[in-house]
């Protein structure tokens, strides 16, 4: 593999959604930097003479071989949106990774025994309405369509109407039998979001499972009040009572042996000079174990209950294991690397909850840093991830077989 | 005083800048709802037949008599901004009594021995670009044109450009010792943001004085990561270092006998599923003693220091002590009502710092909450202060004087 044609696509997506100030990327579903990440999704599969389609949710998927013809295929992809301020390799490392793969296989003379298929998922990240994997959750039946079409942005814009602005009509949106009856298979490269093959100095591990995880929603109400003439002995302040709450989900991590993050807080009517109304918080805990991250969050309920607040279920997703079958034989074919589990939540998880047998890569993140500006891959790692996906792709799909 | 004439005025600024949800204001400098309170000043003073006029920051001024010929004039004035989510009293109670005093004082045939003029303060809040009392500080000197100039709000948009695209040249803005040498004294109406007066049974007081009080900007720096996927023992949570650091605001406010309250936030990426890489936050701190506030502000410096993080002053006034003299002559003319001290900022305190011989009026707030929408004064109260404007007003630019 040259390292050219790998640069090459990756330079085009460089500029999209950039920040200017801090380089990192602003990504979300339905504006107009994922509708240009969208048209060069469509440019690429033109390219390579690839069929385009979008299911009721809007996730493109470009094929090589007619599924609806010749039965289910083997699906390659990921996502190309970010969190805020994310980095390059969170999503695109996978897609750019698929059509690399396509076309070195092609270049192979390669002739697959079914259908193969690329996919970029909608509004992975959740960035901008809140629900991760909403693309591959609709789709699945794991995600209401009226939840989903009902959630706002910060700027109060529901999820419908961010779609009818794209031009993706709201009211398509449903689960997608048809769609997923395409896939056999799926198959998810991804940069590791943590420092486990830098320690052990491999550059491609498949993955096995990934923890349980949840988000929860905190709301704490206090009362608006000046903050010049108000006693401190008349105060109520929201704020205030989350500043221990946010340190109880750290405490409750910690005894529990679970990760617990809260990364979002909106304090109203935050004015300098007024006393905290009303702090929400989000909650995002994690762990190997389900029963230590539910302890940790009734622990962290119990802080908020003490504080007159309310904690409340968004999402809960339980262990998501692999194909197991699945997994050994990918590991076979790229001779027997290393096993991974990770923390973080994948469109691949939610299909293999669906009965799609899936499995994942992950390609090597030297520093561990990610959802970050700073996140990045060297290029030699992600050039043996093309490798990884032509050797799982000639394996999975290879007439030999 | 009629009720009628009252509640006519106060029911035409009810619906401007008002959020439907909440019922509180959101009446920010140079946008369209403060550009619909100045028409609406700009009417009465039409009606009243006043000369009106703006100095170089945009502040409104409407004269009865020409202060140009006739020398400095009795001021009465407020502003008519809010805070986020803020009540409908705190500036438009002494803005409206204003208006109401001059119709009184023509009504009972008044003639005044020097001009009068009344007054609407621009961004009196500082709620869109974060400096209190611009309006006032610009005129004075005690704020710099560049400095007001280049403040951003919330959206990144400046000073600047929110004037031009309100219609004021911002290259205008600075120091107007024009304007100033108009206002011989200054009076202001105001709700009281406090208990005092409804403690005490009685309906309007004097002010005294103005409390030091300034505004720091805290800054932390945390690493952004993966929540999902970085260890607790690798992590650096902004968000979790400023809770400490809100934790110990409280504390040296009670330690040190002086208010301390952070009631704006922001974190960044902002993701719910990204460790904080950093947390911002503005404290305000006031107290009848300057070293109670310096101390306190000092200790919750150390634990910003502690995290590694940033505390910035962003403005600090001293005590503000009104004219004696006035205060006295005032207090006197309505019969002996009570003083009273306050925390909260005033144009009035600005002004006095500027030389000007300034005086505050405060009229009873039953519960004490300001700066949100349950903030409320009885209607028997505001016509009281109608009234005590009109006693003030004549016995300082009474003929007989």
């Amino acid at each position: 593999m040259s390292s050219e044609a790998f640069l090459s696509m990756w330079e085009q997506l460089q500029p999209v959604g950039r920040d200017r100030h801090t380089g990192g990327y602003r990504r979300f579903a339905w504006t107009s930097a994922d509708g240009e990440l969208r048209d060069w999704f469509r440019a690429h599969a033109e390219r390579l003479g690839l069929d385009l389609t979008a299911d009721r949710m809007g996730n493109q998927w470009a094929w090589w071989g007619d599924p609806d013809a010749d039965g289910p295929g083997l699906v390659i992809g990921s996502h190309l949106d970010s969190v805020p301020d994310g980095g390059a390799y969170d999503g695109p490392l996978g897609v750019v990774t698929a059509f690399l793969a396509v076309e070195r296989l092609r270049e192979n003379g390669f002739q697959p025994d079914r259908p193969i298929g690329l996919a970029n998922f909608v509004d992975e990240e959740g960035a901008r309405f809140g629900i991760a994997l909403a693309g591959s959750r609709v789709i699945t039946g794991l995600l209401d369509p009226d939840r989903a079409r009902g959630l706002t942005d910060a700027d109060g814009i529901t999820m419908a109407e961010a779609m009818r602005a794209a031009g993706h009509d709201p009211e398509q949106i449903a689960p997608d039998p048809q769609a997923l009856g395409r896939v056999g298979t799926y198959l998810e490269l991804h940069i590791e979001q943590g420092r486990a093959l830098a320690d052990i100095a491999a550059p491609i591990a498949v993955g096995t499972d990934i923890w349980p995880h949840g988000r929860w929603r905190i709301d704490l109400l206090g009362e608006a009040n000046h903050a010049g003439t108000t006693r401190l002995e008349d105060r109520r302040d929201a704020l205030l009572a989350l500043a221990g709450v946010i340190q109880e989900a750290r405490a409750a991590a910690e005894r529990r042996g679970c990760l617990a993050t809260i990364g979002k807080v909106e304090v109203l009517p935050g004015g300098v000079n007024a006393i905290p109304s009303h702090a929400s918080a989000w909650l995002d805990a994690r762990g190997a174990d389900p029963d230590a991250v539910r302890a940790a969050v009734a622990d962290i309920g119990a802080a908020v209950a003490a504080r007159d607040g309310e904690l409340r279920e968004e999402s809960w997703t339980p262990v998501t294991t692999f194909d197991p079958t699945l997994v050994t034989r990918v590991r076979a074919a790229l001779g027997g690397i290393p096993l991974l589990g990770t923390g973080a939540g994948h469109d691949a998880g939610v299909l293999n909850q669906a009965g799609i047998p899936s499995v994942m890569l992950f390609v090597r993140n030297p520093t561990g840093v990610s959802h970050s500006p700073a996140e990045h891959a060297d290029l030699a790692d992600c050039l043996a991830g093309v490798d990884a996906v032509v050797a799982a792709v000639t394996d999975l799909a290879g007439a030999a077989r």
